[in-house]
């Protein structure tokens, strides 16, 4: 099932990603989360396109981000394969969780965890997470408990 | 009328728009540019509201770039002040041009251009560039002839 | 002393900034609250080519962020213009943190918080704050107890 | 010899890189030309630690941009796709163009082109290109010519 994991993704740094100060600008590494994210629910089989709004199709819900944090442990550098792993976390029926370990060579080099509420994307109200992101949260957890960084 | 210049920004590099060459990151410039264009419609009088799309406005048209370029003349270095003086041009009913030069105490240090068409927001067809975007181009090619770097 | 004033600054959201749903993209605000810091030591006197590494300047000390956690309370959408209010906390001798409000219309809309430790540039190990770093904390705390957002 | 291929790679279109007209923001195209242009020479076999100057690597020589430029055909938008064509120029001995062609389902969507030059690091002059560039670039357009996007 390794070609099926959707749950351990890659990342190699590349030059724009770093600062004079040589390593990357630590802004970046949200920005990774987030399309780790993305890329993990795609390759689990969701339709990015019913989950992300557009002029062409039409989504009923948005998932803003209403806290956001990273832990920076080492450095980080241009060249560098990271090796991203996944797990989210269902925290009510409208916030969920995806947490994210950044490694190199094995050791954990970033941490992050973006927090997002689930709205209406008309009204804005808080509604249910969509049924698709309920099962992508469930099969993540089980699958997680036998895998490792 | 100083106060009420719309052709003549400044911009102050930060650290995280270089790269570890120690200058910026060149896309960054082009990104400048379209602020700097936002900016000068706005200063103008411009509600930018109305000129771009979001989900709270009702915007009839959408102006994508069809074409851009950057020339970089000399190193733009942390902490350098940059005069951005900007020429808009109307290529035709539906096409314009933004040119923006980046000066460093006195000194021409990079330029930009972007090339934008009008397009209807539903359907994508070519439509006439908005009035207020027209007066705006008028009154800088006027205005543009009395001002220097 | 309003002009000197370098713990409440401005930023106008972009078009650029902003994502298909309508709102900034969340690590822009991560950004933001590091360009703050930045201008905010600026207005307050310190010479930041003495602070950032470059290839030209000899700077001693690094300021890598450890880090960083943001919160959304409400929509930050494009044309918003935001007030950002600064106040930096020493943690220990190689610690500091810079807090940043985000606000509109004296609405708190978003907080960030940047959590640096000081690095030898060439070791890489903790080494002091430097000295500006130091006056520039304690006159803001001393500033900051009779300002309000 | 397909594994080896080091002149069509592939990019996948992220939420965050769309603005809110729901196509990409047009600058992240300059940003991807810049990445394939490093993904590119890593996969021919060149270590980049050795192109991109950093803290710890003692690297000769630096290679800014002096020009970039790119077409927009097609909308490009979330979750598309792309196929990324690299074709490589020398233009006299200290300057190199890039030039890269994304398509979308066999249809060219956009082109950038960026235009380098090659400088000793410390007194800024032109030098010549190094020999691992060289051969980058006569392997590319000897390979180039059995390949379609």
């Amino acid at each position: 099932m390794k070609e099926n994991n959707w749950l351990v993704l890659e990342k190699k740094i590349k030059f724009g990603d770093c600062d004079s100060a040589g390593v990357i600008h630590f802004h970046n590494l949200l920005r990774w989360a987030h399309e780790s994210w993305e890329e993990s629910m795609e390759i689990y089989g969701i339709n990015l396109k019913e989950i992300f709004p557009s002029m062409k199709y039409d989504t009923k819900k948005i998932f803003p981000i209403i806290n956001c944090e990273a832990n920076f442990l080492y450095p980080i550098e241009i060249c560098d394969n990271l090796k991203i792993k996944i797990l989210p976390k269902k925290i009510n029926n409208h916030i969920f969780a995806v947490n994210t370990t950044f490694c190199k060579d094995k050791i954990v080099v970033a941490k992050a965890k973006l927090m997002h509420c689930v709205l209406d994307i008309i009204n804005r109200k808080k509604v249910d997470l969509p049924e698709s992101l309920e099962l992508w949260i469930e099969a993540s957890n089980i699958n997680n408990k036998i895998e490792s960084c």
